[in-house]
């Protein structure tokens, strides 16, 4: 086999680098030449940035340090593809990159927007007459791509998000009176993360009292009603969960409110220092005088690879080593996806479908699964969710704290 | 041996249900009659409200679940003991209730304000000649108590801290530009946990950029001179961590800065929505155009037993279990204390003080181990830390997330 290039794209997940060990192993395994990593993906590409992988993952024992380490190991960004045929110039640029390192076979891991990239390069390439193959391999926390099950970098999100809402949650009970806290999870169009808190529930936990996606408008009424019925039914504290792009009937984004709404500006008349959680946080203290606590998950939910899922982290690698397979078969234009055969035992396989199934398409949580009045989520959701959070990685820890592997 | 009780006050660390463990566990060891535990410390206790501990600690798996469950299993509370010259009845009636329960020994697990309370308690047994013995158990994630060479807590909580600026720092370099993270650590009035920050760097980290801690006053000036020096020397990705207690050298707290100096409130007047990384990142955002995060630990620093450290787990539980071998050998107003006994390898030995000796006081970081010029703290202070984050404990998981012990 010739030379193979991988690049990594979008928001990293906490297992976007499992993929990358597993295109990495997978390649090597099947006796590919040389394989190249693009830094800071197509756009480092594109200034003459990449490595030689071999270099910089010198053993098996790196290849599980990679397993576990966060963010994008080759660094990421967000650059969309222009059309081949309003630019041209881009193309030629990165086909002569790929030429001159005499690539076969190009991966690249990401979300809706990144396969985009790889719709558009396999697109170019049929017309050019070149034989690179363009395989892409999904990664996002927040679990909006199309066709697959799921996506690999959401379990172990959901399993950060499970696991700190049980916490926060223990927390909240200590000193016996009213608290409310809420707690700010990311997915600013699709609800799935924030979902991922109602894995809290379970025979030694409460779980969350509320869950509110951008699926559904947000209500402040609906919101303080309940509030008042948890309160009256004697619940003291409350553990709210928001996605950070709840939005009001109006389209007004609930962290936007105060600010349009009532001018909670800071001194250089910014908009609101907080987020959803801190706005939400702010009235409910006014209304309700309980001890409140705006909550952010924030870039934790998306690094916190000491609590990966071990099932995530494992179909993170498969669909690196899949993706790979394909490629080395001939195909291309494709990405990876997981079919999911039996609920349980949860068992699942991968497929390669065309890329422009996935490409910037969002998937929303389902209606049904998401019950507006009480502000739950279905039993389907939970069952949905549960076999993706499950097992835990041997913690590799030097020093106390858990080893990474980084490009020096 | 007759009836002992335990209580739980103050703020939660990840460890200090093993302490609690450790107490009951060691007084069932030794042959005691019940073990009671008070609900919401001594203020539950005054209002009657106990359990009997044999009853929701069925065996020894729950003793390891209980080790491993975050918050404080009994419940907590913030209340201080009145003097009993002041108010004789308070004291009256825990004694009445005590004996009731023919109580022979208390232990209250908890920090400075606690052991002021095992130190009135004491001081009203021996006026009144009461034979039941009062021991404390130190717990705090701010490392302030005086006397012993570190709190249990602490080391989960800086194992926590050191784990998430790792994670942090990660992402922080995705994409290759400018990027600012604050991270806000908790410490009001003492940096232990600040400068935990500092364990994040090693042969796979850059560590934290700059280290402020309430320790010294904060400085805008030098904040900006320092960013600035980093960026010239091409670092474009810092990560920054502030105590939430960081203050102006005219005594005013940074989160406040804002509010005071410059009106930023809410709809309500309320003093801004953010605490002291929302104010910098705001400011650095303005003044340095970086993408800028503000990143709160929040409650989750204190809470996130999954990724407690077995060293500082079993010293919390073996705190407990010294508090009462202590009082069954008939000590009173003591609380178990640490002394480092050797640095390399790393042995501690427990002993009991007078309580004293630790009730009200605080510990702050030693001037000798901060450098105020560079904002980091000395390799003396990480070695001081390092020991104390060593070490996993096996998780215990359902359901793919921890499994925790619940009082129901």
């Amino acid at each position: 086999m010739g030379n193979i290039i991988v690049g990594q794209s979008g928001g990293p997940t906490a297992v976007i680098n499992s993929s990358l060990a597993g295109v990495y192993y997978t390649a090597k395994d099947c006796g590919s030449g040389k394989v190249y990593g693009m830094l800071n993906g197509i756009k480092g590409l594109l200034e003459g940035r990449y490595v030689d992988l071999s270099l910089h993952i010198r053993d098996n024992l790196d290849v599980e340090v990679l397993r576990r380490t966060p963010s994008s190991f080759l660094g990421s960004c967000r650059y969309k593809l222009p059309h081949h045929h309003e630019n041209e110039e881009v193309f030629a640029k990165i086909f002569d990159i790929l030429k001159k390192l005499e690539i076969e076979c190009f991966f690249y891991i990401g979300g809706n927007d990144s396969m985009d990239t790889i719709m558009k390069l396999s697109k170019y390439a049929a017309e050019v007459n070149s034989p690179i193959r363009f395989i892409g391999v999904p990664k996002t926390i927040d679990n909006d791509l199309a066709v697959t099950d799921h996506s690999p970098g959401f379990g172990s999100a959901a399993k950060y998000i499970g696991t700190t809402m049980k916490e926060v949650i223990r927390d909240g009970v200590v000193y016996g009176g009213n608290q409310i806290n809420i707690v700010e999870i990311m997915g600013r169009h699709a609800g799935w993360l924030t979902g991922a808190a109602a894995l809290s529930a379970g025979e030694d936990c409460e779980g969350a009292d509320m869950i509110f996606m951008p699926e559904t408008p947000f209500c402040f009424e609906g919101f303080y009603e309940r509030i008042n019925n948890l309160n009256n039914r004697g619940k003291k504290s409350l553990v709210i969960a928001v996605s950070e792009g709840i939005k009001l009937e109006n389209g007004t984004f609930v962290c936007e409110y105060l600010s349009q709404g009532e001018k909670a500006t800071d001194a250089f008349g910014h908009v609101s220092l907080g987020g959803t959680a801190h706005v939400l946080a702010n009235l409910v203290s006014e209304k309700f005088k309980a001890k409140t606590r705006a909550i952010e998950l924030s870039i934790l939910q998306r690094a916190a690879s000491h609590i990966a899922s071990r099932t995530d982290n494992d179909e993170a690698f498969i669909a690196g080593g899949h993706a790979v397979k394909g490629a080395f078969e001939g195909k291309t234009g494709m990405t990876v996806v997981f079919e999911r055969v039996s609920e349980n035992p949860y068992t699942i396989k991968t497929a390669l479908v065309p890329v422009e199934m996935i490409a910037n398409v969002e998937k929303k949580v389902p209606a049904a699964w998401i019950n507006e009045a009480d502000a739950t989520v279905s039993q389907e959701m939970v069952d949905y969710m549960r076999p993706l959070i499950q097992g835990e990685l041997s913690q590799i820890m030097v020093g106390g704290l858990p080893r990474h592997l980084i490009l020096k």
